[in-house]
């Protein structure tokens, strides 16, 4: 669906091809309903105004409704919705307050983590690929994503469930796909997000989580690989697989610890099912 | 034009509308040819070896000779060309050695520079976005160009012909649109472009211009801003304007040289007109 209009196309004019100017959401769709959807459409509007494009926040819901109206079987979906800002003529200038042209698709959602990834831990590696610091970009969603192409295509072995990635001075940043949490000197860390990488909205969730059940905040900080070898607990974190224990990466290895039962149960309650 | 076919149109499951997973190519067409083609083409192969897709160099050449049959008039044209890495189910993950979908699509060539400016020269603001230093694409003209976006919505004043930009490090990088040569004590230098930046395929043909001609290879280093303000000469460069020198940039100023009209001379008959 783009912009309302039921195709699978979109035009060779749209500068998301040609730029990838615009931002994405990639939504978990339960029972019909978005559990994290004021999260993603919080950032989404933050993004087109870092990106100085603009959303309209009821249209977006609009559209997510009607799209899945539509849907057969809604009771387990991945939504991914596109904001680009739309077409143009030649050129990197954009039109400073275009609206967006909004793109949506839905697919069947499939669990990469099984009951026994989700007890036991799943193992991690160490990215070649960096993420270059730029602030214009960092803490959304841009469809710049070749950064990422790159890291995930370092690996294929099916053991390792994600690759952490460094920025390029040698600071942890986050998983391909995931957010980092760890606990040193039983306090919740994770990396900051100033330079880059993506404040995934399942990390917020978790943020306000351990903050309101906990009185402490998460340390949201600069770290680098060290701290992770000195982490008693390490755990990654998407709006898709909820959270699940890294066990090891490169020579490090960890055991699930008490953080990442309790984001587990929370995510459970969030999404209303036993199992996420 | 999509793989050959005449459409305006592309899959929304391409991924270069996700991830910006792909390269482009900006030529200049002139009487039907494309002057800088075998540099174009080369980039565009190098491009798709480091992001571990395959392109088809006699393929891309045929599809760009049919799509030049079929313009009206081609006397003078700037012809875009997306090579994307094409549909993929959902996820990051590439699958390696995947043919290359490609669009072309042409438009009207417009010069922006006229004749006195092209004399006398132009005037650049410095960028305030930054340039993440990512190695993993540096050199390239990956999809992904967010960056120069923000950085042309920096400015709107038409006496600004270009923004000058450097890296998250502070080293001087290049133009939004164009790279970026100056005189340092009698020596032709220009940004290094490891850490990141695009390789015009101007800047190529001037580099070995310069050194056939004078027998003295332009020095490609890190520069900071400092060594702009030292310079004697300044010009910017690209495959669409040619070769225009720099006369002020924020607080300093130049006067065209002798670099820069050997430079334009040379492209004036690699694109066999009396002016670019």
């Amino acid at each position: 669906m783009v912009n309302g209009l039921w195709q699978d196309q979109i035009s060779l004019d749209d500068r998301a091809v040609h730029y990838g100017d615009g931002l994405f959401e990639t939504m978990r769709v339960v029972d019909g309903k978005i559990p994290l959807l004021p999260r993603h459409i919080d950032r989404l509007e933050e993004g087109a105004a870092r990106l100085l494009f603009t959303t309209d926040r009821s249209q977006i819901t609009d559209m997510l409704n009607a799209y899945l109206q539509e849907v057969p079987e809604k009771s387990n979906l991945t939504l991914k919705l596109i904001a680009s800002r739309g077409s143009s003529q030649r050129g990197y200038r954009p039109i400073v307050g275009q609206p967006a042209t909004i793109a949506i698709k839905a697919s069947t959602f499939v669990s990469r983590v099984n009951k026994a990834q989700r007890e036991q831990g799943v193992s991690a590696r160490l990215c070649n690929s960096r993420l270059g610091r730029s602030s214009l970009l960092a803490g959304l969603t841009p469809l710049n994503r070749l950064e990422q192409v790159l890291a995930q295509a370092e690996w294929n072995d099916p053991h390792i469930f994600e690759g952490l990635m460094l920025d390029s001075d040698d600071y942890l940043v986050e998983g391909t796909v995931s957010n980092l949490f760890f606990v040193l000197a039983g306090q919740l860390c994770t990396p900051q997000l100033i330079d880059c990488g993506v404040k995934g909205v399942m990390r917020e969730e978790l943020i306000e989580f351990f903050t309101e059940s906990t009185g402490i905040r998460p340390v949201e900080g600069l770290f680098k690989l060290g701290a992770l070898a000195e982490a008693k607990e390490v755990f990654v974190c998407n709006s898709s697989f909820g959270a699940v224990p890294l066990v090891s990466c490169e020579n490090a290895t960890w055991l699930p610890g008490n953080f990442v039962r309790r984001a587990q149960e929370h995510i459970n309650v969030l999404y209303r099912c036993p199992e996420v």
